[in-house]
């Protein structure tokens, strides 16, 4: 494995995946600074107190001072609110990354506001938990999970390869798509699936069923109890790619209606067998990885 | 806890859940003898090597000698093509239940073809795993769990109780439905949730996004690996709760693309967060039980 190549990381917003990143840095070995900034005192202070952050600020700038890495782990609307600031910083700028759930508008305003835009690497590190806080951030969150990086004909190639290294380095694989492709991905295997666990759970406890539901529709509903703020950002910010998703799995449910209706068991069964199958050999070679 | 009102059960089916019923009763303590029956000696030699059952059959007669009760847990299509068999057991008809998916078609059959129709209990345990087959069947597979029961006016209010009787023995907690909401009620929170689960698989890797999908993508599609064979019957015995479910969902998605679309975040959010502290409620209400 090889090493981290920053020294003195700043992490803005220290919940779930900001506290996750700064433990998982100390379990792969790293021997540098970690450093926290959150709106809250009491957030820093979980968030020094488990580990996952050195010292803690409220203060941007004071918490930039001598970083080499910034993560941005706050939801999307905060990363928004936070460019300009960074723009800002009195010393030269660092390298920037970001934890967002949406791309496509986070790396056009990064390009658009930062001092030096090449220096700023779009990443989607692919983990999250249905729960929030540094309490329950966890070291292996990342581990063996993918990280999307979204670089532009901007990007300087140097500060991307640092910033994969980066992520390679807390367990993570790294997968290139443009922005909008992430975004579209994101939708299709997050942001839509999130939108209809939503939708399931409402449905059957307005028009009943939840009294005699069991272990699978509490899976299958799980991530509904994500946080309302962060959710909320991602379903403003990639509209475009979730109404398209939508409309996919409209069309999809159509044809699944239509082969319930005509009582098409035989297509039905082959429909169900291969996702069986192939949703096996893909969790195994996850399990594997 | 009261006892168990049976001494001769004989398990027809001795997959994950007729096996589990096996390993369930030993586990509360139960003493009497349990028989099962599964069309492979394979099959009856694992679940006897599990402790799931004291002895195993291929031939219905033979293992339904002295039963007083008989539970049926094949897929659904199996539980219709044994009842007619069910009615040629030469002695006395001992008490009936099953663990069928739904319920109008079998209680239905059970009712139109059984010599004693009312020592049939229609009954839907809502348990269950992605996995098939003894080898995975545990004895705390019940335990919590709501089991609805769907008596008719033929049922025998006896042999209801010492049916409700059996499922609280390992466990079980009993929701009284008629057969017709039962069925609706298992496609809102059982069978549509597992076609969606099923569609949004089948998008992501037909369209693309399987390769950046994480552990959110993994729970709420883990019923997809279930047995096709077994949900191919629900699909068909079902259908007409099916289809209206999938209308109520298809109502649902369009509203929620509607708050998407016109960028309502403050209603999006409210949603949100309604579902997530509910559901909360509901994980915290069920873990409690």
């Amino acid at each position: 494995m090889s090493d981290c190549p920053f020294s003195h990381i700043t992490i803005v917003g220290t919940g779930l995946i900001g506290g996750s990143i700064g433990l998982a840095l100390r379990e792969a070995g790293y021997t540098g600074r970690i450093i926290g900034v959150a709106r809250k005192q009491t957030t820093l202070d979980v968030a020094i107190q488990r580990g996952c952050i050195d010292e803690g600020y409220q203060d941007l700038t004071t918490a930039c001072q001598r970083a080499d890495l910034v993560i941005l782990c706050t939801p999307v609307s905060g990363i928004l609110a936070i460019l300009p600031e960074l723009a800002k910083l009195p010393d030269e700028q660092p390298i920037i990354t970001d934890a967002g759930s949406t791309k496509a508008t986070i790396v056009q305003a990064a390009e658009g506001v930062l001092r030096s835009p090449e220096l700023f690497v779009g990443s989607h590190p692919m983990a999250g938990a249905e729960k929030t806080g540094p309490g329950v951030s966890r070291g292996n969150l990342f581990q063996g999970m993918p990280c999307i990086i979204t670089p532009t004909q901007t990007t300087d190639p140097e500060a991307q390869a640092r910033v994969e290294q980066f992520w390679q380095f807390i367990g993570m694989h790294i997968v290139h798509l443009t922005a909008e492709e992430a975004d579209h991905s994101a939708a299709r295997i997050s942001h839509v699936p999130h939108a209809v666990a939503v939708l399931l759970f409402e449905m059957a406890e307005r028009l009943g069923g939840l009294d005699v539901s069991s272990t699978g529709f509490a899976d299958v509903t799980r991530i509904a109890s994500g946080d309302a703020d962060l959710w909320a950002d991602i379903f403003m910010e990639n509209k475009e790619s979730i109404v398209d998703v939508i409309d996919e799995l409209d069309q999809t449910i159509a044809q699944f209606r239509g082969l319930v209706v005509k009582g098409k068991r035989d297509e039905l069964r082959a429909l169900l067998d291969q996702v069986k199958n192939h949703r096996d050999t893909w969790i195994k070679r996850r399990t594997q990885s």
